[in-house]
This record gives C-alpha cells, sequence and structure tokens, in this order.
C-alpha cells in the first residue's frame, strides 16, 4: 500500500477567490490507483508555511503532490521554497530553460526562466503523452495550480502510483444514525472494513448511506452480510450488488 | 486582525467519496468577515492525526474551525479526540442530553447521548437562530460535516468572528503573465497590497486575473494605478470601479 498526501498552494484558495478542483480531483483518482491519501492541506504563499507544510507531509507519506505556485509571477515561489526546505541550491535546467525560450520566441522574458529554475536533483520527468516536463522532487511531485495542466501532468505519470484496488459497496438506508451505531461498530470489528457513515437531511430517498470498504473484496461482502442480518428489512433502500458478482 | 483556520476531519473527503462543500463555503464567508483564514486541512478518522492538526493549528491561529465526526457513529470521534488532545475529560452536559432526549423519545439510543459528551470547558453557545448549541472549546469551533447544519451554526455565531474588511479590485488582461510579472513585483513593492495572479487558459475573454488586496482602500486605488500606468492599454479587458466610487 502507497500513501500520499496533497499540499495546496496559494492564497486565492485561502480567500475564497478561487475555489479548489485540484485535490478534489485527484483524491479520486488516487483512490482509483489504490493508493490511499492521508492529508490534504492548503496553505498561503507563503515561505514559512510552505517549508513547514511539505517537510512534514514528505516525512509522513510515499508521495506528495503540491498544486500552485510554479509560474512566473511573484507569487510563484513553490520551486525556490523547496529547494530551501531542502536546503539544496536551486539550479537552471538547460533542456527546461531551452524548450521555455522556444515556446516564448520573441515575448521570452526573464521571469518566464524561473519555471526552468528547480532544486537540485529534481528529477524532470518527460513522456509522450506530456511536451511540458513534471517536476518530481525526491517524490514530491511540483503540479501547477491550473487545472486543465494539473490533470494533464498527474495523467502522464499517474501509471507509476497505480497500487491495487479498494473495494467498496454502498447501503442506502432508511434508518437513524444512533440506532445503528452498535451495528456498524460489530460489523467492522469482526471483519477486515472501514465503514463509514454519513447522513443526509434533504429530499433524498434514504436517510443515511453506509460505505464498506476493503482492499479484500470478501471481507466486503461478509461485512455486508452482517450489516443485513442486523438491519429490519425495511430500513433498506437499496444496496450495491456483491464485489464477487461483479466482473 | 484575526486569523482563522479550518480542519476537516473525513474518511470519505481523502477517499474522494464525498466532496467538500464546508471549507469552500467558510473560506467565502471569513472573508467577508474580514478574517485571515491561514489554512485548511482535511485529516482521516484517526484520533493521532486529528489530534497532531488541531493541536498545531490551535497554536497559530485565533480560532480554529473542525468539520465532521461529532454525530452518534462508530467513526465520530472529533469531541472524544480533542478532549484528549487537551487533556481534559470528556463530560456529559445535562442539559444538552435532555434536548437530545427528548429530540429522540422512544428512539432514544445511548449513541445519541454521545453527542452529549464534551471536553470539559467547552462552551456551548445558545442562540435564538439555532435549536441545537455550538460547541466551542478554547476557541475552537466543533461543527459537524453535514453543510446544511455546519452553514447554520457558523451563521448562528458569525458575527462574532467581524473584524473589518478586505477591498479586493480585479484586472482582467490580455497579457502574458511573465510579461507582467515585473510590474507586479513592482506595485506590490510601492503600495500596501497584495496582489494575485491567475492565468486562464480556456474560453474566457482575458488571460490573465490580477487581483489587488488590502484593508486599506486606498492602498488597492494607488496599486491599481501603477498597474494601468505599466500595462499597455490594449491588454486590458477590464478592471473593477476603484474602491473609493464605491457606496
Amino acid at each position: 500500500m502507497r500513501t500520499a498526501a496533497i499540499v495546496l498552494i496559494g492564497n486565492e484558495l485561502l480567500s475564497g477567490k478561487i475555489q479548489d478542483e485540484n485535490a478534489a480531483w485527484l483524491a479520486r483518482r488516487l483512490r482509483t490507483l489504490g493508493v490511499d491519501l492521508r492529508r490534504i492541506s492548503v496553505v498561503p504563499d507563503d515561505p514559512a508555511a510552505i517549508t513547514d507544510e511539505v517537510r512534514r507531509v514528505h516525512r509522513a507519506v510515499d508521495h506528495v503532490f503540491t498544486s500552485g505556485g510554479v509560474g512566473p509571477t511573484h507569487d510563484d515561489i513553490t520551486l525556490e521554497t523547496i529547494a530551501t526546505a531542502f536546503d539544496v541550491p536551486l539550479v537552471r535546467d538547460a533542456e527546461l530553460a531551452a524548450l521555455i525560450a522556444h515556446y516564448f520566441g520573441d515575448r521570452l522574458q526573464p521571469d518566464h526562466l524561473r519555471m526552468a529554475d528547480v532544486p537540485e536533483g529534481c528529477e524532470l520527468i518527460r513522456t509522450e503523452r506530456m511536451p511540458w516536463p513534471v517536476y518530481n522532487f525526491r517524490e514530491i511531485y511540483i503540479l501547477p495550480g491550473v487545472p486543465k495542466i494539473f490533470r494533464a501532468k498527474f495523467e502522464a505519470i499517474a501509471e507509476r502510483f497505480a497500487c491495487g484496488t479498494i473495494h467498496l459497496r454502498n447501503l442506502y438506508l432508511n434508518a437513524d444514525e444512533g440506532s445503528i451505531a452498535a451495528l456498524l461498530r460489530q460489523a467492522q470489528a469482526e471483519h477486515d472494513v472501514m465503514i463509514g457513515s454519513y447522513p443526509r437531511f434533504d429530499e433524498a430517498d434514504f436517510r443515511v448511506r453506509i460505505t464498506v470498504e476493503s482492499r479484500t473484496p470478501d471481507a466486503v461482502d461478509a461485512a455486508v452480510v452482517v450489516l443485513l442480518a442486523g438491519l429490519s428489512p425495511t430500513a433498506v433502500v437499496r444496496v450495491d450488488a456483491p464485489i464477487s458478482d461483479r466482473s
């Protein structure tokens, strides 16, 4: 099993000026790859805050993904801050600098080339799918904040993170959470599963969604058997098909 | 100026099963109240992760808002975890327990009453707007994850956080970020403002949005004068009206 963390960098997310799309998207994407996402954090364009957070999550998980702060303007400080945080110099990558210079041509400004200044030791991952390389500094993948480019860069390297499947079944119930709490506790204790309970207070045709998850498909099905045995049949609105029945 | 942090608690946000609405909403709401949101974090339903994060942000900001983990089921561990994190016992609030017992009547289960077990010293804020009290333990406001209730509980106490206005003007430009980076740096250096630069690569009628913000309205207008003086007129798609012109 592999673990990951996402660090979103940008004042605009904390001031509510721009709503995050990248963490929500990557959380789902990592899930399909079987990666266990352990935390998401949003920090301002502030070197101390970025340093503190990136160092901390880097110690705790296998892969860190940052979003934002890699353009040419004054608030784009992710690359230089990570270099400082890990006490390595910022060095200009000649190949990337040439790519940038070619792309901008006559319009090239010195600030554009800041995007080629990377922490020493940074891997620049080049793939056929993506003309611009992806920065990887010690399993910190430094991605841009623009959602379209964030996704394209991640997809270019996604397969390197694949590590299995997390199986999930949902039960949609007409029941009060408090009245089933003991049953949920029992099912989780008896089988190697994680059970989640999410109440609704709206117009949906159910009042609580129960999720049963595990890397072991049989454990999911066995825990669902325990739940169904303990629930009143009238409380069950619908249940996902057993994992064992799926192709 | 007051500072704040938001801690979202829940495996469902990290697995991508449920997309956050609360942090995005509260970020905008805190902004209108003039509160400086310094970080958002998402942690799993895990006592060590919750303890670590809540303790850390509690030291760093004036107000902490948590979301999630306050229902009756096994994965609702926020209240007890915060008690442990701050080394105080969990104590049953008699008034809240009576309210819960009255609400559930014959359907009352022992698990329902877990919602009345609060960290010792926790303030239970009762208002006319909200029949259920809001938990406040040492400026950690412990809110539920269900968006409708999260919002209602925050609104019941919102006015206690009001501390001024952050003024904002947007400039929508047809310009490349790299070519204006030096100008942005200059405007920020000359005036007491924060400048943000957000490129677009889609069908919008502009290529970059520049935001100029400050608690001092004159500083915003003065910085915008610097920017407009340095930009080619053809690059300016539109600009928000001066702060000084607003009613």
